[in-house]
């Protein structure tokens, strides 16, 4: 394959994240902690941070905030080559206000991501060359059900990448909040028979997509139905707030395999804001980096996704060597050393 | 029954809560956290939350320690309307230092509560109109233990309050080092004729009230000897000071009837200041609001104190809709999502 | 005059503040400070602290952010009982982000204060009792400047405030950010008829209404055009961003009196924001409070926008006695304490 | 003269001082910043950072407040070889709330330092060597105000350390909120027969003692009344809360002479407690330490104070190098450089 | 036997400690909690706070940073009087940046300690009366791996210690990245002779001096090959970065006796660093202290490790009272309070 | 000119600075802020704040405090492509602890910057094709005084640059704890040859390269000696460690021009660290941007340096249109807003 310039471009909102210190409620309490996430930009830092080049398209205020988002976008390690600015009076960014859990008390959740600049975003803001500049191209259901013009940006996106040869990967990441299932369903099967790789929750496939049967089934189907090769099934057990437990199930249409691999039992979860997209950031390293295959996908997929979990704040922040360690130590089942020193 | 401008007023002393930070301890550090509470506060702060309207009577100092406190008890959604304001030049708010534990070093807590300007307080510091203005008047043993100036205001307002209509609340709350347990008795048995809601726990009954049998022998027997219409006591299991489990039963003598609840397990436990007054706002409100009824309060009593183990801080801080989700979930057996959004 | 339950309400919105520490930026960082203010708000608290009894009128989200602000006007010793909320999906506070100045750098503010609960807010939110609870009622060019609806719901009220015989004051607030001059005399002029109290500064009667001649001149006029009483105008110099003077004259028609005062010079500026609305506030307070007068609003109003410029935050601190310090520190020649123990 | 384990030891009260960050006041806020000072500690510790031993008498709580004191006091160079515990259930930590100021706004201070347990201090509670253990002896007269048992054990500690040879060095330190001038007076002559180094203010001299004349008339006197070989007195002037100007004049009786020097302008105050605690520690250190001089004591002294203001707390916080920059550079005219690196 | 000034002493490095608060990352943050610590300075910290009297023996530079450390020294109770400085140009304090752990992701050390000043130290730093002047002398491997100059010095200073009648107690604490297991054997096999206390836990006496058999064999082994009377072994188990369980060992060879305590199972851990150092600390001090014996080191050796783990930074923080209730607690099977008050 | 990929790099060290928070000392408190900084670093961030594409070059450690300086790098718009990264054991990053100062307390910095992993750079740790991709290279006198390697590898880069045609920048940033005058002078006279902008205080000019006359007669005089085209000189006047003032001087040779400006009077410092670095910044602004002149230069270097001042940390932090209002304000003598909004 050619050389690009990309790995991994990914299309998405990029958000203000607030939320209070440790265990302290919104209602209260004198600071947020400041920063930034959003699904696609998770799962490109995530790539990033693995070792893979990266961007981000979305479009932003050109205000400070939208400074502030640029300048964490660049810490995360992700390029920000295709980030478009909203100078319109009514340039906003999306911000959502995050409070921890502790059972019984779930972890909360305030959006205030209307009326924000992303939905301005269009094919028009970026040069044609974007579209040939990477290997893989990125998005999620959360960017289709945005608005009329995201959904729109989105699939047309998808289209342009896909005819310059990217792969497309596609997360469903359904949000009651953002849309019906119908909705999304309806949406959803204009872009499948673009896409290569489809992550879709066991849970989301039943209610959205009406699927049955157990989750190989489901998962098989959907390559059954459209021209896609890999789909990717997170398992996640949530025992309380601070605990979960995760793993996954990757099919790979070719060989006709599913990829399993024990859970990460008992995590020890400080914010679990984020490790859905750790989980398809290490998957899609797994299969873009050199010897990629479904079998590197499931571990970095999986390993990304538990260490998320013990991470303030949405994106990612763990290197190679420190990925590798955890894998390492997942499948060891010896003597292991408590800390790394 | 004819509406009064308070659902619920309590007696009781305000406190400064000084605490370091996360698990820092009190003997280093550079800052300590600071907030306000105090057992009948805590109490009434809670039922204000959930939507009844509250007051708290006291006496505070006339300075900028006092005003803070005065803030902070409009910010719990409690009226200052009752608090009295002591101008002396010895008056002071009361303190206590509080540090978290983790096992095996338990919760601290270092008291500096003598000389203070609650012990100054008097009926006569409040208008006659005060004892026409509630539906229900709570107090607890604390107000009762801090000085015979407390006691002797405590007892008379019980009094007056009962001869205005109003339900006497009483939380026996025995605290060994503030009184003995013949002192506690001796004082408390004054003024059961006057209690129609009372909240003691099982080792309470026993050590200082001499009961035997069966915690059910123990509520009922209360009953007996007084007009008492409702027992209610807590079961508290301390697993570490990080992991609690929790339940309650409420005797209602007009039925006979002893009321119960499946205990919340495993409460992930950030603060656990406050959530016995958390437990007696929850009953109060589940007998107070419209359509109260025990089972009503076994519910919010139990809900509203799991969860205030949850949150920092003395006052608890959940709305009516927040509780009501947790009680869904916690008779809820089927699917239940992970967070609120 | 009739008791009324309130002194003071005023309309306005309400905005969460988030605001980098000390002398941080927008563009970086890991925590805002956590705020509420808007100018309305601010004035009645002010008025609040020094002792009579306020109210704000608004409408917030139904959701915790809106309890946050709720909480925070309590805080402020402001009843919040003519508080609206908005429980529709798209609810939201206005938010905007402030960073302090340091010369040559100015403070800058970014606002993200569109599509805000606010702009939903309508005389049928609130009951018919609203219009006679109070002595006063203040609301500013701000208000009328938010949206169509705001500006509709603003002139009614005035028009029913005065009905039952309420005070009228208006602040004209000009921020040509909202609108232009011309939009906004044409708005403000409509309202005049109505007003008793009015402040507006010289820059902006000069730009907005085209007034001509000296300071004196310009207030008098307005006068004489409208059935205006009293007229405010402040006077600030800006040294530095930590550095500002500041004065006021007030011109009251009764006695064609303009009353003056020397100006706090050097203050040194921890925050100015909401030092106009402190100036309101006191200026009301010593108009409405017991023995008002003109002579006691110069008075009042220069102190409390002075000392607002050393607090933090955009709502005022200081209560009856310590602004009574000030100003008698600030007509004093001879000895003074450097500390208040 | 013989060699002592200590150069010097103050006998005086420990206090927790608990301030708001910043400009953040009393009334508001989440935190609390906690330090621990003294006049007689400020002292001792301010002396022993420059290099000489020194040790503090006082009584504080055997609990943890008292334990964070200890701690504190070791921190800043002091032995805490003479700090008597009181374990009774009344002990406590005395406190003082602390606000900083910007003009127009004073800094603010609320005590809470009554019923303290260094007002059970005796001198039974400390081993006969301990008066002959130092080369001198400091308290002030805070610590005769404190209480009648306070007053009783300083003066007789005065004349037993006398006794044993030890220079006395006294500050009047007056407090207008702990006795009246009569009273200060009335005792403090009671000690002037022992009073080797006498601190005392231009102001203090006149309105306690009723001194006139010229402030070196004054001084001298006495020098004339009592056997006393050194008189300082400071001169502050309040520019603003955060601008002073501090020098100071000292007189020796020996050579009849007055010692002055220019004074610091326009100190940029960070925090002014515990400047005039600063002054006398440096005063100190100049008379105490090798080549002792009052032209030693008058630049250690003023320098040592002019830098206090510039440090956050009560207790001073710069080595002898630090110290001897600052006195290098305070008379030097010619380049300076405008970093220490 | 005759008193000394000190009960303890130890050789060792001091560091500086950085670390992000709570489960933040190194590679991110605005902010580093900054604390101090070493394996030695650990232990006497700890014995100190239990009540006996110690001291640090070190070098360390004579810059703020130095005097930083030698402030937290004193703060944790211990003597500086044997703190040499280093003035030269390249002095420097060692640094070690700590991240804590979430499972999967273990806690993490980066170690920035070459060419520190302790690599200088020399007995000729420190005057002959040191070594006259304590019960008992503890150094580690730690000391002896860092540098041929600290291994001379550590050396010397045993034998000297030793000759003077000290107790001499020594802590593998073996350290992969300081030396191997070769050079720590042949090193180690020097001091052996002179060694009275030895702390080696079974993975290092396996790993690093090649002992077979079972736990106990392996300890009694050292007793019969050197001079040495007490061996102590900790064992802990790893359960995730945040619960351990912990327990130890120890062997006396006078009366051949095995001392053992059940473990304390699940400590919530907060921060583990130093509480290997915390049992070494609790050990000595139930050796050297009045009525010392093996039965009483085990238990204070256990006891103040477990609760070390629940103290932020590497120094211990319990006095001897709440280590006494903690001991109680553990062997309490009845009735145990939630809190301390 | 052909188009480069780079309109600046720099070579420089990378440092990590640490800083107690406001005015405490590094001597006490439990904080530092974590921030990144250095001279050529901070040149080639303010010059890409203001639009152009720049990158650092260093080498720094291969570990988690490496990986936060490249995160930093990357936040402050530079680019990373040309970070070396050193893997051996004893890597490690410069460090420096950097506290504020009052006046009289000057700003006081300890360094901790020898044996770091800049001065193993070579030239060798870059590709080719590095001295062809820029428009302009910097660096300054710090870099070839930190070692014989750094020298010599600076010294390459230099010649390697000027051969491809990069316009070649010079900053003294005379140092004397890092080396001579003596050997600055003989190091830098090796380069000046191939300098075409040369920045030198006349502090410096005087002192090191032993230049006489007025500041304009030895600007010129470089120009002469050797084939330098633009000569810049800044001068700073520090009235106290909060207030400066702050002009420079630009000799252009070609027009045999002096650039002067107005100075910023009376700069409210927060952070004086970089400004002299921002100067440059926004000198070579003006030179390398569209339209670049030495009029420019001035404009841009004057305002860069002036307005670091109010910003915390090493690095500059505003962007065009913020620099051109404050020049714009600058120059302007009529109204001004005093706050941007």
């Amino acid at each position: 394959m050619e050389m690009k310039e990309f790995d991994l471009l990914a299309l998405g909102e990029i958000l203000l994240r607030l939320s209070p210190p440790n265990n302290e409620r919104i209602v209260r309490g004198d600071t947020f902690e400041k920063q930034v996430g959003g699904a696609e930009l998770n799962v490109v830092s995530g790539v990033s941070l693995l070792g893979l080049r990266t961007g981000i398209i979305s479009k932003i205020p050109a205000n400070n905030i939208g400074i502030f988002a640029k300048n964490k976008v660049r810490f995360g390690g992700v390029s920000d080559d295709y980030l478009a600015y909203d100078s319109e009076k009514d340039a906003r960014l999306g911000i959502y206000y995050y409070e921890n859990g502790a059972f019984p008390r779930k972890p909360g959740v305030v959006y205030d991501r209307m009326h924000t600049s992303v939905n301005k975003i269009s094919v028009e803001d970026f040069p044609e060359s974007l579209f040939s500049s990477t290997k893989c191209f990125h998005t999620s259901g959360i960017t289709l059900a945005l608005s009329e013009q995201c959904r729109k940006t989105g699939i047309e996106m998808i289209k342009r990448f896909k005819e310059q040869g990217a792969i497309i990967s596609f997360d469903v990441n359904f949000r009651l909040n953002l849309w019906s299932g119908d909705e999304a369903r309806a949406c959803i099967e204009q872009i499948l028979p673009y896409v290569d790789i489809f992550f879709c929750s066991e849970d989301t496939a039943r209610l959205t997509f009406d699927k049955e049967g157990d989750v190989k089934d489901i998962m098989k189907s959907f390559t059954q139905d459209y021209p896609i090769s890999i789909v990717a099934s997170t398992q996640r057990t949530v025992h309380s707030p601070k605990v979960h437990s995760f793993t996954s199930v990757i099919y790979e249409k070719e060989t006709d395999t599913f990829y399993e691999e024990p859970s990460y039992k008992n995590i020890e979860v400080v914010d679990r804001i984020g490790s859905g997209d750790a989980y398809v950031s290490g998957a899609l390293y797994g299969l873009l980096s050199e010897n990629g295959s479904c079998g590197k996908a499931i571990r970095y997929g999986n390993a990304s996704s538990a260490v998320k979990n013990t991470i303030p704040g949405d994106m990612p922040s763990l290197n190679l060597n420190e990925i590798n360690a955890i894998i390492c130590d997942h499948n060891n089942t010896g003597y292991q050393s408590e800390m790394n020193r």
